[in-house]
């Protein structure tokens, strides 16, 4: 990808996450570490159900498979740092984020393709921004680690914008912020759920 | 994994290659090739989806997603192959092999769980098989990648069997008897369509 885009990834998330959501996290970072986990899976499906939607679309498909393979590389490293620390696999219920964005993004092409990369880099940018929050606040070894996949997820943010931009040269900014404003409530309003991507505890 | 394996990807495989496949896949490459692309983004989709549906194996995560990583890679490298030899992009009409391996499959657990991970070897052997079959046929480059991809091949089958051994140590065996004789049918009756793990062609 060319390092044309000069958007980062504070300045295309509508809201900032609340100070009630990085304390709740910081309290229960074992719940998060499982949410964590399954969170990387997703990142590498949502990747590889871009290539099977769009075969003919070759520089996509190279460029998000080698997204998935980063993606699965985290997930092992997540599954090494619960082996680690100690934090045995527990099924969890699904946060509403994920449904939430899908709820706005269109379904028919070529406005579906173009959703589902700008989605790609919202979810990315928000991961960006509280991995970024939580690296500061959280002890080695988790702390480091967390610092390390913020810096991932800032580029695969980037990948997200240039894939979209490129292919919808006039569209994406407008599109981007109605998708953004969606976001953006998801993960500031409060949310009986604690999840990487969910909005703060009540109360 | 443990060395213990001593089955052959030759040995599980309850027929060869008819020489009539291969010598319609030397002389229809090109098809091949966009649907070996195909079969590349399948096998690491295949390890995702038991990567899901098995969380609480933590293990069998690991080992399959290190084993979806490789096979994107092979996607890549197939891909690359494609643009290198001038072999564009064609939606083609899937095979019958992935179906009809399926329809064979039991659907409920536990019994659901030891036939993806048999048919996962039983897909990799036949893979090992043909890729040696294909890489003493034709020209370089192809005939090296796919001497290359022979090996990948073989060390998937030993994984998906280690897999499947461990988890139903009494079964496996039997199961994988039941589940050959139907995949030995899939790949040695006419068939319509060339495909990576189709019949040979009529006539």
């Amino acid at each position: 990808m060319s390092g044309e885009v000069m958007v980062s990834t504070e300045s295309i998330l509508q809201a900032a996450t609340p100070a009630a959501w990085v304390d709740a996290a910081v309290e229960g970072w074992r719940e998060l570490l499982v949410d964590h986990a399954n969170c990387e899976k997703k990142a590498a499906s949502t990747a590889l159900a871009l290539i099977f939607a769009y075969p003919e679309d070759t520089q996509l498909g190279l460029a998000l498979s080698r997204l998935a393979r980063e993606e699965l590389r985290h997930f092992e490293q997540v599954q090494g740092a619960m082996t680690e620390l100690g934090v045995p696999f527990t099924r969890q219920k699904p946060g509403r984020y994920a449904a939430g964005l899908r709820s706005a993004m269109r379904t028919s092409e070529p406005g579906r393709k173009l959703d589902l990369l700008l989605t790609g880099a919202l979810i990315e940018a928000r991961s960006c921004e509280r991995f970024r929050l939580l690296a500061g606040r959280l002890q080695a070894p988790l702390g480091r680690f967390y610092a390390r996949l913020a810096e991932s997820e800032a580029r695969h943010f980037e990948l997200y914008v240039e894939l979209a931009r490129v292919r919808a040269a006039h569209e994406w900014e407008a599109r981007l912020r109605v998708l953004a404003e969606r976001e953006a409530q998801l993960a500031t309003a409060v949310d009986g759920e604690l999840r990487f991507h969910s909005g703060p505890p009540p109360g």
